[in-house]
């Protein structure tokens, strides 16, 4: 849970201080960014449902997303409307944006989209919250036959994905964190030990220096590590073995993605070579964010590296991915996206090596386009091949 | 995560003895009862999403519901096919339902919605699962346009909610968990303690009795009784409080989910008073359960009881509610629900009267029909109102 009061205001002994919650000007500021770029886009308006997209305009999360219809309305020329459950009013009216919308509730046994419809221009089309549910997005569309709608995705993509200096400082203390929780996992013992036991370490030591919420810790090694979508197996980890480390979560509010590959024991000159590589292409990755460069350019960067070597193949993902109030989201360093990155933005940048049932390896650093134009790093742990024991 | 693996085969200590997985026939005859049932309905389909549904429908669940599309098609004279992302196909296979389907898998920058479109009805009608994301209802709308969608809960709203025996035996397996978690809570402090010492308290009882998974552990003293969706607080409990505890989650995958009002040393005449209200409004709602009934007769019951001493506007939510894989599902006990109670449904009875900035007092019970032709209680402890210190 996101910005939750408990993760706000502790502030663990291990965890580092608090940040400033922040405030009713800054949700009002995002929700008129947001009505701004929507009318930009043509649209009559977003709707935004519980989820990432609602803390990060709003702050409020409710405590469970049912059935029963919340919705934010945004318009350009109106002022932002919380559409709300009768009984979830007093949760909503707690939120810090509270102050910067208005509320319209309603209750049990009353039709939700008829209270949402006068809102709405009957013939606007609006983008709608990805993970909105289609049982809402049809009774929208039911009650006002003349909208249409686009997914936020699609229409808004880059609606959280400049941040603020707030924020940035956020992204920049869970990277912190989890770099101290890579320092210690150096120390634990790998051989002999099943990757979920390392795994569970490494959750134990995000939440130690501050997490709220612990999202992945892949654990893959040997030839689990060849599988980018292993996460942490019954395996039990041997001498000898590449084993990628890819851990993350949120830390009041915002999120840590880190990766490294390390070694138990020596490695053998084909591991040491592919190691070497990727660290290169990760690199280069790195070095093409500047002012001006598109989202593709850093795939681009990176990948020429590996294809370069005669490991294009193996490169089997995109390069990255957009990181904020949830670990994965807009902008993707992908082949296509011609987007321009715009400083405050923040993204992975993690290409890999995967040689099926031998190993794996990738290189991860969460990095941001500074105002000078260049890209700075959130993770600055060493990228060499570390040996652990 | 219902229905994992893990809660499946423990045998915890204080937990009971774990039931026998369902079968791949389980979910093949589950299947075939939803295309059935979509038939019957003028449906050409059912579009599932991962969720409680096609935890239902197949065991399976994905790691994390993300923007990639997974989505079961059942249609009547075809053979099941979930179509899951490339990626997350080795642990689709895995499910206990797959062998009674076929997988389609698609792979990163593929269009998801060109894989899905052959399986369906150009002109179709399909019933949707009501958490299926928006964005994924657009692009099969937009692959698509001559089809047509409705949620699955206003299409086929009792697709789980009668129970077979297997289920029935969880559900009263997790209600008898809940009922020995409210007899040790009675035991433990409550003066002087926050809320959530006591809500923790709660989850970890039920945790303790065999639940895989705590969804709601609320603990609303004094005034924060009066507003039904508190969950627990910073508020410390005090002599004299009237404290509602409301709890439940999944053990075995099927919910429990429970309501005492306690009284923190003796209560004043108004709160045994409503207290006992409250219980005669739980017992005629009970009473209401009998073939032939409409959900909504348990409503009116109970609601009847409390209009009549005068405190209706007080009761300001439904009766009750269905429990299966979730905790909070159809078939709602709410006027205008009129469809009739059948065997094997299993719902919630959960009057109450909030006086607001007072107290609430709630008291609910998990009820199933019976082939006999009445109700039967999955929650049999005291409905009196017990003291606690």
């Amino acid at each position: 849970m996101p910005e939750s009061t408990a993760s706000e205001s502790e502030s663990a002994s291990d965890g580092g201080t608090a940040p400033a919650p922040f405030t009713a000007d800054d949700y009002r500021a995002r929700m008129a960014r947001a009505a701004e770029s929507a009318a930009a886009a043509g649209l009559a308006g977003v709707l935004v449902a519980p989820g990432p997209d609602l803390v990060y305009l709003t702050g409020y999360q409710p405590t469970a997303i049912t059935e029963r219809l919340t919705v934010l309305v945004i318009a350009p020329g109106q002022d932002p409307v919380l559409v709300v459950p009768t009984l979830e009013a007093p949760d909503a009216e707690k939120a810090a944006g509270a102050a910067a919308l208005s509320l319209r509730d309603w209750t049990d046994g009353k039709d939700p989209y008829a209270v949402t419809a006068p809102l709405l221009d009957v013939s606007g089309r609006f983008g709608v919250s990805d993970n909105a549910w289609a049982m809402h997005l049809l009774g929208l569309q039911q009650a006002l036959p003349g909208t249409s709608y686009v997914s936020l995705t699609e229409a808004l993509p880059m609606l959280r994905a400049v941040k603020d200096a707030h924020e940035l400082a956020r992204v920049e203390a869970a990277g912190a964190a989890a770099d101290r929780a890579y320092g210690e996992i150096l120390k634990v013992r790998f051989a002999g030990r099943k990757e979920t036991d390392v795994a569970a370490d490494l959750a134990a030591l995000l939440m130690r220096f501050g997490h709220s919420q612990v999202d992945f810790t892949v654990v893959g090694s040997g030839p689990n590590g060849a599988n980018p979508h292993h996460e942490a197996g019954d395996r039990t980890i041997e001498p000898g073995d590449m084993v990628v480390l890819d851990f993350g979560g949120l830390k009041h509010g915002y999120g840590s993605d880190t990766t490294r590959t390390v070694h138990v024991g020596a490695p053998t000159d084909e591991e040491r070579r592919v190691h070497d590589l990727v660290r290169e292409a990760q690199q280069a990755g790195f070095e093409a964010v500047r002012t001006g460069a598109a989202c593709q350019d850093v795939d681009r960067a990176a990948r020429k590296v590996i294809t370069d070597a005669g490991y294009g193949e193996y490169f089997i993902h995109r390069t990255g991915h957009g990181i904020g109030v949830t670990t994965h989201e807009p902008p993707y360093m992908i082949e296509g996206e011609a987007r321009p990155i715009v400083p405050g933005m923040c993204f992975s940048i993690e290409p890999g090596v995967y040689l099926p049932g031998r190993f794996g390896v990738r290189i991860e650093d969460i990095v941001t386009l500074t105002d000078a134009g260049t890209g700075r790093r959130f993770n600055n742990t060493p990228h060499e091949m570390a040996i652990v024991e």
